[in-house]
């Protein structure tokens, strides 16, 4: 399941606000209009939104490799700041929107035209590689799956939050496809309900056993012994291995070190900020408090009632038992082990 | 806020299913129809149950009592089938039940239209002591309550939960109506929104200042040093103090815990089963899962995809800082002072 893809010289994206009553795909040929559907969440998980992120950098430079060269720089630097401002969060937005600066930089004697098909080919580049390195952390991650698991997800960290295969969904698949009998838990993760609409949507249609739970379930599963282990995504994760992911991660993280469930984080090195010491530095975007008020359409609080909507939190490296890379599994002490990733 | 109450020679019931968007009574003379808006959760929360349950029986015995004794005894015992039927945690509903019973057999000498009259005057009784307890018990549990305090509460211990003032909300309005300055995190409760669609309402009413969260967010509330103290209500309690409650209490004590925050259960002494040693023994009601599928209408899930909906779980004793009671506050050991209450 492809969330993002380029073709016929447009970017399609699957409308994941609409899932899973109906599966509809935009087409795409506006850098503007790219970056707004990164806002309303046409597009989201942390992977996806750094591919098409990168798609939008090559649109923008399509549409101004006429101007001089100035004009282009000029016009390029709008282009990545629109694009980074779509969202606060996942590190990966800026990574790709960084990434595809680099190949301007890099080229700075080419001609736009010249400068706007690398972009072209680096565009390319990462979507391929987000794809190769979900393959490479299901492989690492699902030998830390058992036979007869139940895996407990929370958010949507599948195929649907990456250009294909997912992150803690591509471990759990990874481990399917060794024939391993497991199961998931997918918390249904309120306000925009991603493991309800997403999660149990990607996994049913893999015919991945799954069982779809409200996100004040989890513990109760766990203290009945249902739960052998979780698996989540990150949408950032600092230099001592705390980690940003979906508003509920760190709920999850306290319970399953409460019932003694390790608690794995899947996350291609991208992913990693080693610009930041510690979570305590990570910005936690708010998002409109009308997804906790309206659901559908249909309005469950009532008039003038205040409410926060954090879309993050963070889980302190101390609730992680392992972070799980596309370069191998790493362990505590993560102040020393994440630094390995870096070379 | 009463939403439940007599009037007119009937029952009248705030249809609970419809807040916070409508605000509609509903009017009852049949002790079937009352047993149908306790499924369908017209009226919900244990002591509410428990109230509406002792008018359903006096409806029962007005309509059979033209009857000879035989055969208005025999339909009683239908009655009271019927109505303890309906749902299966919450200890009240069979308490009222038990002491309507009570009523009947103690009055074994007078006639069908006597012992009526009785049950009436005892269903008002077990409305007007209602009110009483939550008033008692909010003036106890508001000793627990400091100046400044914010405090999270689950699901909906309101007046919307009893006959009026509430069980958890009644704490808070006692510590509220004492001149503290103090605040509330409502989780939005999932999957029956009583957090969002009747607590959030029900103190925003009152100029209680409350925030709405989702369920998943309590525990990021606490991590940054949000919530001081937490107050739920109860469905049931095992004599050694293990707590059943609305689906979620349970992660919430955990996350409590975890942070050294008070864990307080305001529940009235109806609520506690001395004949059950322990939690393990509580049947959870578990309820159709289109409650997670569908919210107001709209589908939020695939089709298809396995659900579970367990309406309640059990927090163990060790995570219970005190149990307020109309009688006091009772603190561990449970086993013993639990004992005492029975006296």
């Amino acid at each position: 399941m492809k969330p993002v893809y380029f073709e016929d010289e447009s970017l399609k994206l699957i409308d994941q606000t609409k899932l899973p009553t109906e599966f509809i795909i935009k087409s795409y040929t506006d850098y503007r209009e790219i970056a707004k559907a990164i806002v309303d969440m046409i597009v989201r998980g942390a992977p996806a939104i750094g591919v098409t992120a990168g798609y939008g950098m090559y649109f923008g430079a399509r549409e101004f490799q006429s101007l001089s060269k100035a004009e282009f720089l000029e016009k390029m630097k709008e282009v990545a700041a629109l694009l980074a401002a779509t969202r606060p969060t996942a590190v990966n937005l800026f990574w790709a929107i960084d990434r595809m600066q680099g190949v301007i930089k890099k080229n700075d004697d080419l001609s736009p035209l010249e400068i706007t098909a690398l972009l072209k080919v680096e565009a390319h580049a990462i979507c391929a590689e987000d794809i190769q390195m979900c393959r490479d952390m299901g492989a690492f991650g699902a030998e830390l799956i058992h036979q007869g698991d139940t895996i407990l997800t929370h958010c949507n960290a599948g195929a649907l939050a990456t250009a294909d295969y997912g992150t803690a969904l591509g471990v759990i698949r990874a481990a399917f496809e060794q024939g391993k009998n497991i199961s998931v838990y997918a918390d249904e993760t309120r306000p925009f309900l991603q493991g309800a609409r997403l999660t149990a949507y990607e996994l049913h249609a893999d015919g991945i056993p799954v069982t779809l739970i409200t996100d004040n379930m989890a513990g109760w599963m766990m203290k009945q012994g249902k739960i052998d282990g979780v698996v989540v995504g990150a949408d950032r994760i600092a230099s001592n291995g705390d980690v940003a992911n979906k508003i509920g991660t760190y709920s999850v993280s306290v319970l399953a070190k409460a019932h003694g469930i390790p608690m794995y984080v899947a996350a291609p090195t991208s992913t990693i900020d080693f610009s930041m010491m510690s979570g305590d530095e990570i910005i936690i975007e708010e998002r409109n408090c009308r997804e906790i008020s309206h659901i559908g359409g249909v309005q469950v609080a009532p008039d003038g009632v205040n409410m926060e909507n954090p879309a993050f939190d963070v889980t302190p490296h101390q609730n992680v038992t392992a972070i799980i890379t596309e370069k191998g599994v790493v362990y505590p002490p993560y102040d020393i082990n994440i630094k390995k990733l870096k070379q």
